[in-house]
């Protein structure tokens, strides 16, 4: 039985039109990144198990992660984020490393669940993370590298929006201002996270569940109601706007604001999944209805890297996946037409593969050359060309490699010019 | 307990300086590779068991690899090569494409072995395979890529030899020429993969042993080692020089010592690891004695496409590891002195990390630059730059700010010179 051609479930192939597209997204994260001192690192894309259970629960990392035991008898996983391993290195080197230290890289990550649109089982994900800075000025940083990246890819601000908010302050309303126990809270948190996934009175009724009858009693899904819809900090209650993390919030706000950041705003409901967070979050969804989910998302998790043994270090990271950006990049039509690396196609004429050779050895000099099937019809050689999507065609034969005047075949307009190898050259540069 | 800081085992961290040195190696591979043509794909690391079955026995795979089964039951594999990814890519689209078809990837891949010098559980390889040419042109064409990138990493011909053979010509000295049977075919040619490990009487006792007592007596051993010392291919027997494989041969030394590749010789003893080669095989040995193992090897495997359903594909390929590659170019000395992607570190004095963003920013349009953390002593800044390779610090405080005019110190020499942000942008590019 023949084998499948499929790639494994959830997974994609990247033929060349593909990774050309993939190589566009990756270079302007790199060039963006590298503006603001970032360097690259990677690790292993195999993780011991531990890493991912001191943070998840057992059962999230062994339901929705790729895991197994080895010969060894060790757990290991094939890594659903970076955060960790990145956490891991750099306590490692704990005291070696300069601090801020910015690092970034573009690792791929799996994660077992069902396929579905913008969800694949892997994914490559842009990871930036700034170590050693205990002051709002990392989070400043990381979101004007995050709109950088969105202008340098062509997009205009009403085209994304960029929500704030702050686990502390997360934590004083449902805490200290509306009085929720442990269970409520965190009840609470997780309803709040998918709010907009649910129709209003839906909403409602899940908060009426999820606090206790003296708590509906008092009013209190009212008040949660009411601090869910304010639009701005200073529509929050009066006894949270002396939190200092409404001051953080404010001076974050102003500062990309004076940069020329217009389209950011301090979002109430804004959660962010992972439970490592300890201080301001951010997520960048995209203003499309069509398309209006969260694109990426980061915050401060000044814990993580003190999970191995060393002294804690102040840590805001962020992270982009390809899948969704390319959703973005296209639905907004910011796609640019990717040509291919090669520059010229040769088509050869009867037996001469040999006597081309110094020809084509000139012209990768200074040009990415592919050279047709020799004693193949010149038709099927330009039609190889047409497919490369490559328009112009270098013929050569004999008569062409004794006089050293070469034909270059325009393939949509079947203009044809005789050029020396050096205006051929000078032509295609 | 504190987690532990390592990687998974037999696997490796990328720590900036590395990954600044995989990058240099990766740039290399793909200037010279797209020169003649080639285009990047790429697929997922998780294939179906069943690729590798088709060529492997299940055993090697099992043993060798890591392989699991998910929980939807498929059999899973970490990919150990590339090879049968991209059999199946070109198979899933084989009327589709363009021939001759040129691709390369630099995938990582996963092997499961005790972890040895030069030999980790997991590696980067560099692949590059041409499609749909049946004549050795495809031969010439991807050595001719393997020498331009070592002359590409500033190698010597005297640094490295180019072997060459022909499976067919080792099937037919084996066979037809010296008249083994199937055993002994398969027991002498695993002898002669293994050649150079042995000391020769321990080569000849182990010949001895893998034939039949008759072929041993009527001089067999002696006829395989008087093949085996043939240093070309004019000393093998009169038979075998008709053999279509020899004149395959003497063209493709014949073209590359024509375009200037001298360190390219027939050699009798070179078998090839894997099965599925079909006709002329290579491999790239280190002169160096103390690191004289094969860095990388490739050839022709005609029929890996066909296995997948369709009409086979006549394919010539190589692969080409980075742990290999970076002993070879460090053995010779031929690492270059990489820098930092950032080009300038700014340090702050006082509180002035919102007052200096327009100065930064304006840097930024023509610079990488970091900024140190605002607060900080400024020799701590100093010396973050330092850790991280940089040789001059850009000074702004308030004074700074108001006059225009930054002091750009050379921590080295603590030379400062007094320059307008443009000046600076024209010094640093």
């Amino acid at each position: 039985m023949a084998l499948s051609t499929q790639p494994y479930k959830g997974a994609r192939d990247f033929y060349p039109e593909d990774k050309r597209l993939q190589k566009y997204m990756f270079g302007i994260w790199r060039t963006v990144v590298e503006r603001y001192g970032y360097e690259e690192y990677d690790a292993p894309i195999l993780e011991p198990l531990d890493i991912y259970l001191a943070k998840s629960g057992e059962e999230i990392v062994n339901e929705q992660t790729y895991n197994f035991v080895d010969r060894g008898g060790r757990q290991v996983v094939i890594r659903p984020e970076m955060t960790p391993t990145v956490s891991r290195m750099v306590a490692a080197r704990r005291q070696q490393l300069a601090y801020p230290l910015r690092w970034y890289s573009i690792p791929n990550l799996w994660r077992y669940e069902r396929p579905q649109r913008g969800r694949l089982r892997e994914h490559w994900q842009l990871n930036v993370d700034v170590f050693g800075l205990s002051t709002v000025a990392a989070e400043v940083e990381l979101i004007s590298v995050v709109d950088d990246i969105f202008k340098a890819f062509g997009a205009r601000p009403d085209m994304y929006r960029i929500k704030l908010n702050h686990r502390g302050l997360i934590n004083y309303l449902l805490d200290d201002v509306l009085s929720l126990d442990e269970t409520e809270q965190h009840s609470v948190s997780k309803l709040i996270d998918r709010m907009h996934k649910l129709e209003r009175s839906a909403f409602i009724s899940a908060i009426d569940a999820a606090i206790t009858d003296a708590h509906k009693a008092s009013g209190v899904t009212e008040r949660i109601l009411a601090i869910l819809d304010s639009q701005t900090i200073d529509q929050l209650p009066a006894d949270a706007q002396n939190h200092p993390a409404v001051a953080d919030l404010r001076y974050v706000l102003e500062e990309l604001r004076k940069t020329g950041v217009t389209n950011v705003e301090y979002d109430v409901t804004l959660m962010r999944g992972f439970d490592y967070y300890t201080g301001i979050v951010f997520e960048v969804a995209d203003t499309d209805p069509e398309n209006n989910r969260s694109m990426m998302g980061g915050g401060r998790y000044d814990g993580l890297v003190g999970l191995f043994g060393v002294e804690p270090v102040p840590t805001v990271g962020f992270g982009w996946g390809d899948v969704t950006l390319e959703s973005f990049l296209s639905s907004h039509r910011l796609l640019p037409d990717l040509i291919s690396t090669t520059d010229l196609y040769v088509a050869l004429i009867g037996d001469v593969e040999s006597a081309a050779q110094p020809i084509i050895k000139q012209l990768r000099q200074s040009l990415n050359v592919a050279v047709g099937a020799a004693g193949r019809k010149l038709g099927d050689q330009f039609k190889a060309a047409e497919k490369l999507g490559l328009t112009q065609v270098l013929i050569i034969g004999e008569t062409e490699i004794t006089s050293g005047s070469l034909k270059l075949k325009n393939l949509a307009t079947s203009e044809e010019l005789s050029l020396t190898v050096n205006e051929i050259i000078a032509t295609k540069q």
